[in-house]
């Protein structure tokens, strides 16, 4: 359970509390604050109309369907005060949105942002979690539309629902057929790894190590969007679940199984230091739980050397899907790694 | 504050919580509960993929803009569960989101719904949750098409974002100009009556009464589109906040004043009983901070005569908007009502 939050949390003394501003008052101030950031209706965004009346208004450009995906996340399930400071917070949440775009093959393009939050939270931490959320859609090109702000007694909440367009056909789980390769882009534990940090390490070290990949993660839209170009991509997936999880994940969808070589699974320095420091088999992060955003993808073979090629090293081939079912790992025992049902779906 | 839960939130012995089903597992259900009720991907429907995959896939018509909104619910601040049983909770949550295109002018075609719930929360209030949701949406031919579901040790959240289509140019709040009449579709104030009913009456009793209007509002949104077909609507809101507020803010988007004839706002008979029961001026409701979805327009008066007589008795002309600003009542002093600062925005 959450510890003192992060000093960037605290309310200093004589600092505006969200009551004392009043909501009318802070929601003008969150729509000053987005249009000075430049979200503003303009053709290129496709927003016709942001915050402030009773919907926003978007216009997509209607060749390819719109995808819609949103990610809630929990004070003490999926953040902690004591971890994470508002504006990274904000950076997570919008990065893990962002994520399940870039799973799906889509660009984003706009964002609505639903918080609950106590009534004493300091109106500066609101206004770091909305850079953290802005900064981050901005990168890839998207803005803000609206939103809506709640207090509440608990638990701190933010949930985003980002809307993209696709650029072509969707990058569906249920595409992998027997025989394609399973490439990983990106790197997969870190977030696990840079939470038992953060947990266990001294601050400065953590961030020096594993925890700044779990308070600043990253995402690869823009790597999917070359895979979209490069072609023989059949099925795509974000490893916001763990690596094991997810291709599991793509076997159900498709009706196959999987072959993961476990030696080729790409271990960052980060991870393998905090196993060291841990005493823990790197393996149990880079397979199990985490909540990172690399991607898995089941790619044509006739396709993988192209694609390896083109994105260098962020890519590896780490398998391939087989007729059957479930996931196996070649090279490593991995059973005594976790529990015998560690990857059953329901506890 | 929350009393005990009603009956339906409570778990029943034996009776299966969501950590025991499993999240999984959970989702699973969901999916095949909304396909059982015809969610799933039709042409009519707009969507093209719904749960499952990292987004759901929509395709809209792409004539008019999409109108995007969302409502986030807390437990104790929106709602109690000692008031609203879960299949009310997901219906009136609905109606909120619905409301708000309705007042844009836009008609529901998709939601994303997340939540965050106990862990010993009975999955069947979930479901009935859902269901609620669900009627709702189809009533006004939408399906949902995704969300996402969270853990909480706090008060329960479900937060809600609707996707509509615009059915032609969109009702702003700022278009209101001097001269215009203030038109109500619908009543207002229902909502505060029937809470006080329902917390300080029996449920019996209070179900008979305005209570009823709080556990199961309505929205407006096929006289919405009647008002389109009808023309002369310059500006339109819908009253989630109450009365005075809400025609506050079409006078501030539009950068005029309205001028109220108190006498000739409606006054349920449920709300009127209500008030005797309570030892309330009935107003105090029918203006103050109400959570009802009545519609307040501005229209052209050469059209407000074809409005009055296509819509019939559920639409009153209530005023007219002037030059200036602020919300002035006629024909009743109503500063006695409230504080002198009761309509300021900031507290």
């Amino acid at each position: 359970m959450p510890g003192s939050p992060l000093p960037p949390w605290n309310v200093s003394p004589g600092e505006p509390t969200l009551s004392q501003v009043g909501e009318m008052e802070i929601l003008r101030r969150i729509r000053r604050f987005l249009e000075g950031r430049g979200h503003v209706p303009a053709a290129k965004t496709f927003l016709e109309l942001g915050p402030g009346d009773d919907a926003a208004l978007v216009r997509p450009s209607g060749r390819f369907p719109l995808a819609l995906t949103c990610d809630i996340h929990v004070e003490g399930q999926h953040f902690r005060t004591d971890l994470l400071a508002p504006i990274d917070l904000g950076r997570r949440v919008m990065v893990s949105n962002i994520s399940d775009l870039a799973a799906m093959g889509a660009i984003p393009r706009t964002a609505l942002v639903s918080m609950a939050l106590p009534s004493n939270e300091a109106a500066r931490a609101l206004f770091e979690m909305i850079e953290g959320l802005s900064e981050e859609i901005e990168d890839s090109g998207g803005v803000v539309a609206g939103g809506n702000l709640s207090m509440t007694t608990g638990p701190r909440v933010v949930d985003v629902t980002l809307v993209g367009e696709m650029e072509g056909e969707a990058f569906l789980r249920s595409g992998a057929g027997d025989g394609d390769d399973i490439l990983l882009i990106g790197s997969t534990g870190e977030a696990a790894a840079g939470l038992w940090c953060l947990e266990n390490l001294e601050r400065k070290a953590a961030e020096a190590g594993a925890g700044r990949l779990y308070v600043r993660p990253r995402h690869w839209l823009r790597e999917s969007r070359r895979l979209r170009d490069l072609g023989g991509v059949k099925a795509l997936i974000d490893t916001s679940d763990g690596f094991a999880s997810d291709l599991s994940h793509v076997c159900e969808a498709s009706g196959v199984g999987a072959e993961v070589e476990v030696d080729t699974l790409p271990v960052s320095r980060e991870l393998e230091d905090a196993a060291r420091r841990a005493g823990r088999d790197p393996l149990e992060w880079v397979l199990g739980p985490s909540d990172d955003y690399a991607l898995v993808a089941a790619v044509d073979p006739g396709s993988s050397k192209k694609i390896l090629t083109a994105l260098g090293p962020v890519v590896r081939r780490v398998g391939r899907f087989v007729s059957g079912s479930g996931v196996c790992f070649k090279g490593r025992d991995v059973r005594q790694l976790f529990g015998w049902d560690h990857f059953r779906e329901s506890p």
